[in-house]
Protein backbone atom coordinates (compact mmCIF):
# COMPACT_ATOMS: atom_id res chain seq x y z
CA UNK A 1 0.00 0.00 0.00
CA UNK A 2 1.67 3.75 -0.63
CA UNK A 3 1.19 6.52 0.74
CA UNK A 4 -1.35 8.02 -1.85
CA UNK A 5 -3.34 4.50 -1.36
CA UNK A 6 -3.41 5.55 2.35
CA UNK A 7 -4.38 9.27 2.32
CA UNK A 8 -7.41 7.73 -0.20
CA UNK A 9 -6.26 9.65 -3.41
CA UNK A 10 -6.21 7.77 -6.92
CA UNK A 11 -4.07 5.86 -7.16
CA UNK A 12 -0.58 7.23 -8.69
CA UNK A 13 0.09 4.42 -11.65
CA UNK A 14 2.92 5.81 -12.76
CA UNK A 15 5.61 7.67 -11.84
CA UNK A 16 5.90 11.50 -11.84
CA UNK A 17 9.72 12.75 -12.86
CA UNK A 18 10.34 16.59 -12.11
CA UNK A 19 13.12 18.26 -13.87
CA UNK A 20 14.12 21.67 -15.31
CA UNK A 21 12.04 23.66 -17.61
CA UNK A 22 13.80 23.36 -21.07
CA UNK A 23 13.49 25.93 -23.94
CA UNK A 24 12.61 23.28 -26.09
CA UNK A 25 9.30 22.73 -24.14
CA UNK A 26 7.74 26.03 -25.09
CA UNK A 27 6.55 24.86 -28.49
CA UNK A 28 4.86 21.77 -26.38
CA UNK A 29 3.21 24.01 -23.95
CA UNK A 30 1.87 26.66 -26.36
CA UNK A 31 0.19 24.57 -28.30
CA UNK A 32 -1.60 23.19 -25.52
CA UNK A 33 -2.21 26.07 -23.18
CA UNK A 34 -5.39 27.52 -23.96
CA UNK A 35 -7.32 24.15 -23.72
CA UNK A 36 -6.00 23.43 -20.44
CA UNK A 37 -7.00 26.63 -19.22
CA UNK A 38 -10.22 25.43 -20.42
CA UNK A 39 -10.41 27.56 -24.32
CA UNK A 40 -9.25 31.28 -22.01
CA UNK A 41 -6.87 32.49 -24.42
CA UNK A 42 -3.50 32.31 -22.38
CA UNK A 43 -0.56 32.61 -24.35
CA UNK A 44 0.04 36.41 -24.62
CA UNK A 45 0.84 35.94 -20.95
CA UNK A 46 3.84 33.20 -21.52
CA UNK A 47 6.09 35.01 -24.09
CA UNK A 48 8.87 32.61 -24.77
CA UNK A 49 11.25 34.88 -22.91
CA UNK A 50 10.31 32.77 -20.06
CA UNK A 51 11.78 29.54 -20.82
CA UNK A 52 14.65 31.09 -22.76
CA UNK A 53 15.98 33.87 -19.71
CA UNK A 54 14.30 31.37 -16.28
CA UNK A 55 14.60 28.16 -16.75
CA UNK A 56 16.73 27.45 -13.88
CA UNK A 57 14.01 28.11 -11.64
CA UNK A 58 11.13 26.51 -13.57
CA UNK A 59 10.03 23.09 -14.06
CA UNK A 60 8.61 20.27 -16.01
CA UNK A 61 6.72 16.93 -14.82
CA UNK A 62 6.68 14.42 -17.07
CA UNK A 63 4.18 11.59 -16.48
CA UNK A 64 3.12 9.01 -18.74
CA UNK A 65 4.49 10.89 -21.33
CA UNK A 66 6.14 14.34 -21.60
CA UNK A 67 4.71 17.40 -20.22
CA UNK A 68 2.01 16.15 -17.71
CA UNK A 69 2.73 19.86 -15.84
CA UNK A 70 5.12 22.70 -15.50
CA UNK A 71 5.66 25.61 -13.64
CA UNK A 72 7.32 29.06 -14.75
CA UNK A 73 8.81 30.57 -12.13
CA UNK A 74 11.73 33.61 -11.15
CA UNK A 75 14.01 34.91 -8.44
CA UNK A 76 12.72 38.59 -8.51
CA UNK A 77 15.73 40.96 -9.39
CA UNK A 78 14.75 44.28 -8.17
CA UNK A 79 13.38 42.59 -4.71
CA UNK A 80 16.44 40.67 -2.59
CA UNK A 81 15.34 37.77 -0.83
CA UNK A 82 11.60 37.38 -2.76
CA UNK A 83 10.95 34.85 -5.44
CA UNK A 84 7.71 34.70 -8.16
CA UNK A 85 5.69 32.21 -9.37
CA UNK A 86 4.41 33.08 -12.93
CA UNK A 87 2.69 30.06 -14.26
CA UNK A 88 1.83 26.66 -13.63
CA UNK A 89 -0.40 24.10 -15.27
CA UNK A 90 -1.35 20.60 -15.30
CA UNK A 91 -2.68 18.55 -18.12
CA UNK A 92 -6.72 18.13 -17.26
CA UNK A 93 -5.85 14.39 -17.51
CA UNK A 94 -3.04 14.32 -14.83
CA UNK A 95 -4.65 16.37 -11.87
CA UNK A 96 -5.46 15.65 -8.83
CA UNK A 97 -2.58 13.29 -8.24
CA UNK A 98 0.05 15.94 -6.12
CA UNK A 99 2.21 16.95 -9.34
CA UNK A 100 1.01 21.12 -8.73
CA UNK A 101 2.32 20.02 -5.58
CA UNK A 102 5.24 18.70 -6.38
CA UNK A 103 6.22 21.37 -9.05
CA UNK A 104 5.83 24.14 -6.18
CA UNK A 105 8.24 22.19 -3.88
CA UNK A 106 10.97 21.89 -6.54
CA UNK A 107 10.15 25.64 -6.74
CA UNK A 108 10.24 26.30 -3.01
CA UNK A 109 13.89 24.19 -2.88
CA UNK A 110 15.63 26.01 -5.78
CA UNK A 111 14.67 29.30 -4.37
CA UNK A 112 15.51 28.53 -1.00
CA UNK A 113 18.60 26.92 -2.35
CA UNK A 114 19.46 31.10 -4.36
CA UNK A 115 18.47 32.26 -0.53
CA UNK A 116 14.98 33.34 -1.03
CA UNK A 117 12.62 33.35 1.91
CA UNK A 118 9.52 34.88 0.67
CA UNK A 119 7.70 33.11 -2.83
CA UNK A 120 4.79 35.64 -4.49
CA UNK A 121 2.18 34.66 -6.67
CA UNK A 122 -1.19 35.95 -7.94
CA UNK A 123 -4.31 34.08 -9.41
CA UNK A 124 -7.73 35.53 -10.89
CA UNK A 125 -10.57 35.04 -8.14
CA UNK A 126 -12.81 33.57 -10.21
CA UNK A 127 -9.96 31.19 -10.10
CA UNK A 128 -11.44 29.46 -6.86
CA UNK A 129 -9.94 26.32 -7.73
CA UNK A 130 -6.01 28.31 -7.30
CA UNK A 131 -6.85 30.02 -4.68
CA UNK A 132 -7.33 26.97 -2.11
CA UNK A 133 -4.58 25.37 -3.86
CA UNK A 134 -2.38 28.16 -3.01
CA UNK A 135 -3.96 28.08 1.01
CA UNK A 136 -2.95 24.07 0.69
CA UNK A 137 0.05 25.13 -0.18
CA UNK A 138 0.85 27.36 3.04
CA UNK A 139 0.19 30.50 1.15
CA UNK A 140 -1.42 33.57 2.65
CA UNK A 141 -3.78 35.81 0.93
CA UNK A 142 -2.20 39.89 1.27
CA UNK A 143 -5.67 41.46 2.00
CA UNK A 144 -5.82 44.74 -0.30
CA UNK A 145 -8.75 47.09 -0.98
CA UNK A 146 -12.01 45.11 -2.05
CA UNK A 147 -13.25 42.18 -1.35
CA UNK A 148 -15.26 39.72 -3.64
CA UNK A 149 -17.33 36.70 -2.65
CA UNK A 150 -15.02 36.88 0.95
CA UNK A 151 -11.45 36.80 -0.78
CA UNK A 152 -9.20 40.18 -0.47
CA UNK A 153 -8.38 41.35 -4.18
CA UNK A 154 -6.29 43.95 -5.28
CA UNK A 155 -8.31 45.79 -7.46
CA UNK A 156 -7.36 46.31 -11.26
CA UNK A 157 -3.73 44.66 -9.92
CA UNK A 158 -3.19 44.01 -13.67
CA UNK A 159 -5.07 46.49 -15.82
CA UNK A 160 -8.30 47.99 -15.57
CA UNK A 161 -10.75 44.89 -14.68
CA UNK A 162 -7.86 42.29 -14.02
CA UNK A 163 -8.77 41.97 -10.65
CA UNK A 164 -5.90 39.85 -8.57
CA UNK A 165 -5.48 37.43 -5.56
CA UNK A 166 -1.80 38.41 -4.50
CA UNK A 167 -0.33 35.13 -2.43
CA UNK A 168 2.89 34.97 -0.17
CA UNK A 169 4.88 32.57 1.12
CA UNK A 170 7.61 32.67 3.81
CA UNK A 171 9.97 29.50 3.49
CA UNK A 172 11.69 28.82 6.16
CA UNK A 173 15.08 27.35 6.75
CA UNK A 174 14.35 23.83 7.15
CA UNK A 175 11.63 23.77 4.15
CA UNK A 176 14.03 23.13 1.69
CA UNK A 177 14.37 19.71 3.49
CA UNK A 178 12.94 16.82 1.36
CA UNK A 179 10.70 19.05 -0.33
CA UNK A 180 10.75 16.71 -3.15
CA UNK A 181 9.77 13.67 -1.56
CA UNK A 182 6.34 12.29 -2.74
CA UNK A 183 3.34 13.60 -0.24
CA UNK A 184 0.86 11.46 1.29
CA UNK A 185 -1.85 14.39 1.08
CA UNK A 186 -3.55 14.35 -2.19
CA UNK A 187 -4.14 17.48 -4.45
CA UNK A 188 -7.70 18.18 -5.04
CA UNK A 189 -8.68 20.28 -7.60
CA UNK A 190 -6.38 21.99 -10.29
CA UNK A 191 -3.65 24.10 -9.59
CA UNK A 192 -5.47 25.93 -11.93
CA UNK A 193 -4.33 29.82 -12.86
CA UNK A 194 -2.09 31.48 -10.99
CA UNK A 195 -1.40 34.33 -13.66
CA UNK B 1 22.14 75.75 -31.62
CA UNK B 2 21.28 72.49 -30.27
CA UNK B 3 22.75 69.43 -31.63
CA UNK B 4 19.36 68.56 -32.70
CA UNK B 5 18.92 71.19 -34.40
CA UNK B 6 21.90 70.53 -36.85
CA UNK B 7 21.23 66.83 -37.11
CA UNK B 8 17.55 68.68 -38.71
CA UNK B 9 15.76 67.10 -35.92
CA UNK B 10 12.11 68.46 -34.14
CA UNK B 11 13.84 71.04 -31.81
CA UNK B 12 13.54 69.44 -28.35
CA UNK B 13 11.81 71.96 -26.55
CA UNK B 14 11.56 70.20 -23.05
CA UNK B 15 14.38 68.52 -21.65
CA UNK B 16 13.86 64.76 -21.08
CA UNK B 17 14.44 62.71 -18.09
CA UNK B 18 15.22 58.98 -17.90
CA UNK B 19 14.88 57.43 -14.44
CA UNK B 20 13.79 53.85 -13.12
CA UNK B 21 10.38 52.86 -13.66
CA UNK B 22 8.80 52.31 -10.55
CA UNK B 23 5.65 50.03 -9.43
CA UNK B 24 3.49 52.83 -9.11
CA UNK B 25 3.91 53.99 -12.66
CA UNK B 26 2.22 50.61 -13.74
CA UNK B 27 -1.29 52.01 -13.35
CA UNK B 28 0.13 54.97 -15.61
CA UNK B 29 1.43 53.12 -17.87
CA UNK B 30 -1.40 49.90 -18.43
CA UNK B 31 -4.17 52.49 -18.75
CA UNK B 32 -2.88 53.83 -22.08
CA UNK B 33 -0.96 50.90 -23.50
CA UNK B 34 -3.45 50.14 -26.09
CA UNK B 35 -3.79 53.49 -27.38
CA UNK B 36 0.19 53.64 -27.98
CA UNK B 37 -0.10 50.80 -29.47
CA UNK B 38 -3.07 51.89 -31.93
CA UNK B 39 -5.83 49.62 -30.04
CA UNK B 40 -3.73 46.35 -30.41
CA UNK B 41 -4.67 44.87 -26.89
CA UNK B 42 -1.24 44.63 -24.96
CA UNK B 43 -2.19 44.88 -21.41
CA UNK B 44 -1.94 41.18 -21.24
CA UNK B 45 1.78 41.25 -22.41
CA UNK B 46 2.86 43.61 -19.38
CA UNK B 47 1.67 42.40 -16.39
CA UNK B 48 2.82 44.31 -13.29
CA UNK B 49 5.30 41.68 -12.28
CA UNK B 50 7.97 43.22 -14.56
CA UNK B 51 7.16 47.00 -13.00
CA UNK B 52 7.64 44.69 -9.19
CA UNK B 53 10.28 42.40 -9.91
CA UNK B 54 12.56 43.84 -12.56
CA UNK B 55 12.92 47.45 -11.87
CA UNK B 56 16.36 48.23 -11.27
CA UNK B 57 17.10 47.51 -14.80
CA UNK B 58 13.42 49.65 -16.35
CA UNK B 59 13.27 53.31 -17.18
CA UNK B 60 10.86 55.74 -17.51
CA UNK B 61 11.41 59.30 -19.29
CA UNK B 62 9.64 61.90 -18.28
CA UNK B 63 9.33 64.92 -20.33
CA UNK B 64 6.37 67.87 -20.50
CA UNK B 65 4.69 65.76 -17.64
CA UNK B 66 5.11 62.29 -16.52
CA UNK B 67 6.07 58.86 -18.83
CA UNK B 68 7.00 60.21 -21.96
CA UNK B 69 8.35 56.46 -22.15
CA UNK B 70 9.15 53.24 -20.66
CA UNK B 71 11.28 50.52 -21.01
CA UNK B 72 11.15 47.16 -19.10
CA UNK B 73 13.59 44.87 -19.54
CA UNK B 74 15.85 42.23 -17.28
CA UNK B 75 18.87 40.75 -16.67
CA UNK B 76 18.74 36.87 -18.36
CA UNK B 77 18.58 34.42 -14.49
CA UNK B 78 19.45 30.74 -16.67
CA UNK B 79 21.70 32.68 -19.57
CA UNK B 80 24.99 34.45 -17.76
CA UNK B 81 26.05 37.55 -19.24
CA UNK B 82 22.76 38.07 -21.45
CA UNK B 83 19.98 40.94 -20.86
CA UNK B 84 16.62 41.12 -22.50
CA UNK B 85 14.29 44.48 -23.29
CA UNK B 86 10.83 43.06 -23.06
CA UNK B 87 8.88 45.77 -23.83
CA UNK B 88 9.16 49.60 -24.60
CA UNK B 89 7.03 52.43 -25.91
CA UNK B 90 6.98 55.99 -26.46
CA UNK B 91 3.79 58.38 -26.06
CA UNK B 92 3.05 58.85 -29.54
CA UNK B 93 3.09 62.75 -28.99
CA UNK B 94 6.45 62.47 -28.08
CA UNK B 95 7.78 60.43 -30.73
CA UNK B 96 10.59 61.22 -33.32
CA UNK B 97 12.94 62.95 -30.55
CA UNK B 98 15.30 60.32 -29.25
CA UNK B 99 13.63 59.10 -26.21
CA UNK B 100 13.45 55.60 -27.58
CA UNK B 101 17.25 55.95 -28.17
CA UNK B 102 17.71 57.26 -24.62
CA UNK B 103 16.23 54.51 -23.39
CA UNK B 104 17.53 51.62 -24.98
CA UNK B 105 21.09 53.29 -23.98
CA UNK B 106 20.01 53.74 -20.29
CA UNK B 107 19.55 50.05 -20.79
CA UNK B 108 22.45 49.00 -22.35
CA UNK B 109 24.33 51.14 -19.55
CA UNK B 110 22.45 49.21 -16.78
CA UNK B 111 23.54 45.84 -18.57
CA UNK B 112 26.83 46.58 -18.54
CA UNK B 113 27.28 47.72 -15.39
CA UNK B 114 26.16 44.58 -14.21
CA UNK B 115 28.43 42.54 -16.40
CA UNK B 116 25.98 41.95 -19.71
CA UNK B 117 28.00 41.55 -23.11
CA UNK B 118 24.73 40.46 -24.64
CA UNK B 119 21.42 42.26 -25.32
CA UNK B 120 18.65 40.33 -27.09
CA UNK B 121 15.04 41.43 -27.95
CA UNK B 122 11.99 40.64 -30.55
CA UNK B 123 9.57 42.59 -32.46
CA UNK B 124 6.94 41.13 -34.50
CA UNK B 125 7.62 41.21 -38.32
CA UNK B 126 5.03 43.60 -39.10
CA UNK B 127 6.42 45.92 -37.06
CA UNK B 128 8.75 47.64 -39.56
CA UNK B 129 9.55 50.81 -37.54
CA UNK B 130 10.86 48.40 -35.00
CA UNK B 131 12.82 46.18 -36.77
CA UNK B 132 14.24 49.92 -38.80
CA UNK B 133 14.58 51.06 -35.04
CA UNK B 134 16.76 47.91 -33.59
CA UNK B 135 18.93 48.17 -36.28
CA UNK B 136 19.61 51.88 -35.82
CA UNK B 137 20.73 51.13 -32.27
CA UNK B 138 22.93 48.81 -33.69
CA UNK B 139 21.02 45.14 -33.04
CA UNK B 140 21.48 42.44 -35.70
CA UNK B 141 18.78 40.23 -36.75
CA UNK B 142 19.07 36.22 -36.24
CA UNK B 143 18.99 34.96 -39.15
CA UNK B 144 16.12 32.15 -38.59
CA UNK B 145 13.78 29.30 -40.70
CA UNK B 146 11.56 31.41 -43.00
CA UNK B 147 11.93 35.25 -44.15
CA UNK B 148 9.06 37.68 -44.62
CA UNK B 149 9.54 40.36 -47.17
CA UNK B 150 12.79 40.12 -46.77
CA UNK B 151 13.51 40.03 -43.07
CA UNK B 152 14.35 36.97 -41.59
CA UNK B 153 11.91 35.52 -38.81
CA UNK B 154 11.33 33.32 -36.42
CA UNK B 155 8.05 31.14 -37.29
CA UNK B 156 5.80 30.99 -34.47
CA UNK B 157 8.38 31.97 -32.42
CA UNK B 158 6.26 32.71 -29.23
CA UNK B 159 3.20 30.17 -30.08
CA UNK B 160 1.18 29.25 -33.23
CA UNK B 161 0.75 32.55 -35.80
CA UNK B 162 3.24 34.94 -33.40
CA UNK B 163 6.10 34.79 -35.83
CA UNK B 164 8.85 36.69 -34.51
CA UNK B 165 12.09 38.89 -35.46
CA UNK B 166 15.00 38.41 -33.12
CA UNK B 167 17.23 41.12 -32.47
CA UNK B 168 20.92 40.43 -30.68
CA UNK B 169 23.50 43.34 -29.78
CA UNK B 170 26.71 42.57 -28.94
CA UNK B 171 27.94 45.77 -26.26
CA UNK B 172 31.56 46.48 -26.11
CA UNK B 173 33.97 47.50 -22.91
CA UNK B 174 33.79 51.27 -24.29
CA UNK B 175 30.04 51.14 -24.92
CA UNK B 176 28.98 52.28 -21.46
CA UNK B 177 30.67 55.48 -21.79
CA UNK B 178 28.47 58.68 -22.55
CA UNK B 179 25.82 56.23 -23.47
CA UNK B 180 23.38 58.77 -21.33
CA UNK B 181 24.43 61.95 -23.54
CA UNK B 182 21.93 63.28 -26.00
CA UNK B 183 22.76 61.92 -29.54
CA UNK B 184 22.65 64.65 -32.30
CA UNK B 185 20.89 61.45 -34.51
CA UNK B 186 17.33 61.66 -34.38
CA UNK B 187 14.83 58.87 -34.21
CA UNK B 188 12.63 58.79 -36.81
CA UNK B 189 9.47 56.55 -36.60
CA UNK B 190 8.62 54.76 -33.41
CA UNK B 191 10.30 52.49 -31.18
CA UNK B 192 7.13 50.67 -31.64
CA UNK B 193 6.31 47.07 -29.85
CA UNK B 194 9.68 44.97 -29.38
CA UNK B 195 7.32 42.26 -27.79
Amino acid sequence: MTAADRAGARPVTTAATIRRLRPSDYGTVIAVIDEWWGGRPMSDMLPRLFFEHFADTSFAADRAGPLAGFLVGFLSQSQPGEAYIHFVGVRPGQRGQGLGRRLYEAFFEAASARGCTVVRAVTAPVNTGSVAFHRRMGFSVEPRQAARDGIPVAADYDGPGRDRVRFVKHLHADEGDGLLRERAMPLRGLPGDPA
